[in-house]
């Protein structure tokens, strides 16, 4: 198996490590120069552009910003698309939305090549330790082979369904879980507001209907959950831009399909607010600042 | 050990029959007199008010629908402070706002009378089984005499902190609920209009950072949670009416201690736009419908 | 015409007043000492509890904070109607919920006293000048009279329908104003975030389908309406915190009646957190602080 | 003066019928048939693609759907750019984001070719009768021959600022016009339900701090406003489609420069429920049926 890494940066970087560490040869390919030297020192074969590293291969993953890079290292001047071979297999880890990587799998189709998306979550420690989830969608034929490409990486590697699955299956989670960890920061700063001890609160609330993974492990009050951001002063998380964007994918999605989404639309703002005020760059936990008196 | 209990409806009614049938004597009160009826078969015995009940009582549970209510039985005309002893306890099990049982508290402790807050979770269902969790508040060094009163009727038993501390927990874990099931609602609905299969999205929430209660135990899109009311067209749940008015109560609590909650303020709209349309009785998962195109 | 005047607060005094420069004799009650010292500055006779004052009335007029104020003053211990005679007409001015003053005002028909709600529009500014809105809330037989008493202290009285209408019509106007004043304030902000001239902006919103009273009046932005609060620091205005009022009764009234307010929900929040930041003095149009970077 | 018109259909084709009213020849392009054979039986010249018609044309006015159409017709393969003469006037009247035709006029700029935005508000109505409202964006300097040009189809040509400022203007006022006509919605049908009539309720709104172009001109109660959708079932008006369209775009523009659109996210949302629930085409005021209860 020789496999194309495109897209070396902090999560990409580490992806690929993995995939060295497991003694599998890795051509890959990134704008910055700092990534490429990483990328190198731990093993990694060096291309000047996206082509280059495809042409070895018989597997190629992407892990890029956004849409448009997408398109661009599959279908553009210098796209993967025009050198791989026949029976090819393309992973795409990139988190975006649905439709574009159903369009591009259906101009691989037609070259005998198979595309998947596998988009991931457990952020950047995730990615160095090698147990990130990925919700792969894919035809259920390929699955298989995908697993046997993404092992290295991850722990827990899971079926979602047809190309676009995956992607899918990310933006509905994300969705989610950006709105009930606004719903716990409402509710714990109400509760303590209120008088009752936080730490009872979320116990309470951890053993009963309100519980779910924002109150049990990413808890936004400080000191609740163990190792969550808010003990850190809300460093080293999910950014709330990252959240925001993810966010911004679903609203897109969701517009596509008519679909209203109605606590969605205002919690996108709710980040976009956290952002402008500039917090970008903390846990999206950080949402609970909205609900606390400012420091004087 | 001789209690009165005063409220024996849908919830009240379960639980004395399960303090009946842990051997004790109940001393009961009703407005309705088919409650009565039900409470007197099962061996309880019946009186014309609440005083009257009380007078033969060292314990007083109330079960009752709004904080007017509450008032009424402790402090109103034939209200049971008037008649207890010195060093009675009395359990305040209905939901209603923090402040209130604070005041009636204030009122008891002049007179020797302990009282607390002890609000419930787990429905009709719970009462019955009496598996119901109680969420406590109390001082400390009466919480091992509540818990020795509240034992037969359920099964998890919470000291939240002091008196009040049960209905903010209570209150700030529904409003979390409430919010948290929309969410999913809005997800579920977005995935399956994508053309993601519902089981297998819900999978992937279940194993990620988007679970929650409502997505594990409660999924609003029907056949995901196994015996949740989605299977059974949303019947014998948690009914919309009464999340409506746990939101409001978190609303009114809110306001009293100028505390916004900006999902809650608009999820508390939401489900009273599904009331307006018919769908008060039906459990609170049927939110789903407002992201569903309607039936022909 | 005896004129008995309850509530001389900031609102109130500056209404008597008014009555008394119209040359009436008006009998006052108010709690506050300071209050009282105005009134009778000004010409005013003061007693010492509301029954008091009424008892030389055959008109009274109230003002006070909330629902409880008025029920209090009505039919409380030492309330109006008690000592009233028949054919005596009360106006409430007071900010309140419509059912309150269709409750009290039952209870006056029976003992052929005509109570009728009249909530205003026009601030302090409008009291002082004599320039207020009465929206009047009375059978069609008695606006009249209730014109009459009104005239000296309103350029504006609509009569609005039944007792409550004018609650009704005002709570109604102000959810409107609440929820166009905080849209104003996003597109105002977008707009000048992207880069276009505010005076042009609002030229063009206030001469197209954008206008409205937020817009041309009381625009947000400062320096854009003459004499609007923006431009002298949101302060004299409509207080945040009233405007907060204003939206729990519309929500109160809507609860009531089954009725969703969606945007009411979420803006009520808005104001409600701008409050907790520390300005519910400030005109509400400070809402514009939400949109805008904090200050380094 | 020689114009060029590309995009006949609606809005354009009546627009184009003005400018040939007037005396003026149009040279004119649109993928429909239908929309040509309209326009050549009113005195237009048909060409088969956009460059075909401005070759012969000193001014180009576009009006088309959306940004991909307007960059295909400036820069595309036909596009009208690559044939314009150095002192071309290029007016595009769609309405799209503003840095679509900042980018598309900086490319003109180059060829010393003026391409300015002018998006109208007025409707079908307004187009047929020459009494649109444009919203220009230009360098001063250009100013007077826009206006010049657009006379015949306008009576309110307004200079908003530099390119693009046209484009900015509109979607901040209709993102202030998509609000508050849903909170016109919320307060009359609050006001209904509560039991005021909705005829003297609207009275007292426009004649208070309520009113707005959603109350007085369009209000979505039927009857109120004279010649409103609302009275004829909510058909011919401003389509809830191309509402929710333009708050997309304010939405949009607000992620790319970090603003937060609390009010705009929640209303796009319920435009697009009220869109998936059948009603995309009607005027938007039809939001009012969120707020009334379902027909039996």
């Amino acid at each position: 198996m020789n496999i194309a890494f495109i897209g070396l940066g902090n999560m990409g970087g580490k992806m690929a490590h993995n995939l060295l560490n497991a003694g599998l040869t890795v051509h890959g390919f990134d704008l910055s120069e700092v990534a490429i030297a990483h990328f190198t020192e731990a093993g990694g074969i060096a291309y000047a552009n996206p082509q280059a590293a495809a042409e070895r291969a018989d597997v190629v993953i992407t892990m890029l910003p956004a849409a448009k890079h997408v398109k661009e290292v599959y279908l553009g001047e210098n796209g993967v698309l025009a050198v791989l071979k026949t029976g090819s297999l393309c992973i795409d880890s990139s988190t975006i939305d649905p439709q574009t990587i159903k369009d591009i799998a259906a101009v691989g189709a037609k070259q005998g090549i198979q595309i998947c998306d596998a988009p991931v979550s457990g952020g950047t420690i995730g990615a160095q330790a090698g147990t990130l989830t990925f919700m792969v969608g894919t035809q259920s034929n390929a699955f298989e082979r995908v697993q046997s490409v993404l092992k290295p990486m991850g722990k827990n590697i899971v079926h979602c369904g047809e190309v676009g699955a995956g992607q899918i299956a990310k933006i509905c989670n994300n969705l989610i879980l950006g709105i009930s960890m606004a719903a716990v920061a409402e509710g714990m700063a109400l509760g303590a507001k209120l008088g009752i001890d936080p730490q009872a609160l979320a116990g309470v609330i951890n053993s009963s209907s309100g519980r779910c993974w924002s109150s049990e492990i990413c808890n936004p009050w400080p000191g609740i959950s163990a190792n969550a951001p808010a003990g850190r002063g809300y460093s080293d998380g999910f950014a709330t831009q990252l959240m925001l964007k993810d966010l911004g994918l679903a609203i897109e999605a969701a517009g596509q399909v008519k679909q209203p989404l109605l606590l969605g639309g205002l919690v996108q703002q709710l980040y976009q607010q956290l952002c402008m005020q500039g917090n970008a760059q903390l846990d999206f936990s950080s949402i609970i600042q909205q609900y606390l008196p400012k420091e004087a």
